[in-house]
């Protein structure tokens, strides 16, 4: 059976969440394994709606946070897939923070992540290729490569020459 | 005032979890998200325990998932610091996971997450030197300078020529 | 100070949530009381933007359940303005239900609720004037002098002879 | 098999609820959606009672916020069946908040819900009859039939015109 | 100021609660634990009630759990207090479960609570007096010496010679 | 088939929490109820590395509450088997409460639960038997039968004249 190509917009996914007080720490704010927690459920249904599948997570890719979001803030998470690879996607999360009352809202920060979709029993099942439709879409689909690069690295399972994308990431870019 | 020496063993902490049905998928196996909820709060303590100080997440490095961990399953966190940094910390976390009437039981991850000691307006504080005791220890310590600089690449705030030290991950490890 | 018009689209607010195992009932499907949790943070979060305020829930109106919503689905809500007077807001909230793997799709329900803004002491302040902008803008905007005359019969605030538009919705419509 | 009949008292339910910090908004106030949540399992009990069924929630009625309820209240909740109709019940709620130290007491709302009765696939089966024993039972007993035109007319299942009893609701009450 | 006497009517607390999935082992029955979270919200409640202050758990009897209470039962927590001594109030909490749809309605277990009455910063406040009223109230009452002298003993507080009333509970009762 | 003996280490458990908002009353102070629901946890665990088998809470014994264990408090609980019965085991259970920033660090309380294997049906089971090894693990064993008998004759399971250890407790010890 051939599988479907699909595009960016049929993955995409908006999530909204309020700030409460068991998502703080001590100084009133955002914890951020709570944050984690948020972004991989994004993440996870762009990934059902590429695939129409069950997924699982297989990696998230170095996170970093910057500026505290506040208890009581509004945080808007949105997903899309970058790229397929045979059963796994990529999805790129971006997290925006707003403090609606004072009128303050930045971009609090972004990440990839990698599901596997699997059928009932868990094994790995093959998803539709990801086409991308604008030059922002084709720089993450080129740049998936790279990155997937560095997580086989990362886990040793990949030895650091036969990662010729990575190269590039590191020397070129 | 002198910030005093720390060893690994200060900071470290064992946390225990049982996997209970909301921090499941609908294959009945723990969802990432919620681990890397749990491994934030295990590194924050360690880190706590470390400074002495209020603590806020700076960082997580590449997370990569193996087997499923099941409903019912006891998962098993502990974390230390592995080297600090002026006012940062890095902190290497271990996952186990254990099946109990199965006798089940084998490691699913680790991560590297990184903190930084606040004062009770937020502002960035020394903490402690971490002093290395054993040979895992300093090699864990030595690592840290690579992984370190990989992260400030990655978020570019390190120009990739500069790494000197990760250029050894990639071509020498 | 003169307080300036927003349009529908200022207030507009996507949530998306996964149903999980506590949110559920002994059929495995998703409970009324938890939906009507989520409408309510999604039209607070609405009233929130439309403001630029706090505000606390006024009222709900007559909600009705249809298909069941399974365990596993993925519920969106989407709420904006359609109406204010003075300090409170109406708002509308859609509710769709999808369960990817199946491919199944249906819009589960909707309400309106009213918030009203307030200060930080808790007292009524007013809010912006909501302009519509389109023919099915205008008819939510119409139609909301109609339920807001329904909630005060049913309140026992309006003399059912006094409810002028009211009449129109059961006679004329 | 005849059902046999039922009397209010059969299905009478008392919850009692502490208001704990995840149910508050920023002003430290019980956000209007989690009472709805109480509301909705308080009433299925209730219902449950009635009929010794699995039920679903059919409709929430109207529901109005009057004072705030604050962090460290408790919340009592009553629900008993009003009136069944085949394979459905309607439910009434009574909320009373508390706040112990201080001695303040009030009643903050009250609500109708329905709710249907169904075997284990999920299809509908009748109940029991509810057979009033106080004038007050009487009068919500008669009541039920024009909250259920109400309802009915609302969700477009019935035209104004036949709505007999709810015009009395309007132009006679 | 005299404190004014109460009756055991005036502290009583029903609440009931589902069992949720979250509440449950992997037999699907309620964990021990949870149960004991809610009983002591049940007995706070009562005993706040009582004495019109804040209260704090100050211990918690043996507790017998029974047969098993399953995912979805009816569970009905009633407390009231039996006796208070000075600012301490012993409070006694009865638990019944009922799996609705198949009539299965059976006493799970009951259990006594103490409490210290404080004030805003924590000190221990005297609480009215409880006087019974009927035999089975004066029973209880006359039972909470013994209970109080056994607390005692148990937590090295009293030397077993000195509990005068508690030998009677051994060697009379 | 001979089940095999186990020591007290093959069932030592440590679990961290940390004190969260929803686990704190109106003083900002962890609530007993939810200590109580960590305890069991964690010793239900301990009785499960004992056992390899599914376990249910059989009983707590009488849990003193000390010092108040505050909101950002880190508590670690460790618990081990102490002696076992047949299909039954005691587990005993020790907390201790820290505040980090301040170096403030406490033991809260200690508490007895005892809990029973139980194969896939729900039947009891046979368990191994607990050697102790130190003056220590000793002295709970010869103690866990005192507590089984004062558990006993608590629960009416047994006269007060036939608890012939337990009258040691209260006139030798």
């Amino acid at each position: 059976m051939p599988v479907k190509k699909k595009t960016t917009k049929d993955s995409r996914v908006t999530m909204t969440e309020l700030v409460l007080p068991n998502d703080t720490n001590t100084l009133n704010n955002l914890m951020g394994g709570k944050l984690m927690h948020w972004m991989d459920i994004n993440t996870a249904i762009a990934a059902q709606k590429h695939s129409n599948r069950i997924v699982v997570t297989a990696s998230a890719d170095n996170i970093s946070f910057g500026k505290p979001i506040a208890l009581g803030d509004v945080v808007t998470l949105t997903a899309n897939v970058t790229r397929s690879f045979n059963s796994s996607m990529e999805v790129y999360c971006e997290v925006w923070a707003e403090n609606i009352p004072s009128g303050r809202k930045f971009k609090s920060n972004s990440a990839y992540f990698t599901f596997v979709a699997v059928d009932q029993s868990g094994r790995p099942i093959d998803v539709p290729e990801l086409v991308p439709e604008t030059p922002e879409e084709q720089e993450q689909y080129d740049g998936a490569l790279r990155r997937r690069q560095l997580r086989l690295v990362l886990a040793k399972r990949m030895k650091p020459d036969e990662a010729t994308e990575l190269k590039s990431l590191f020397f070129e870019s």
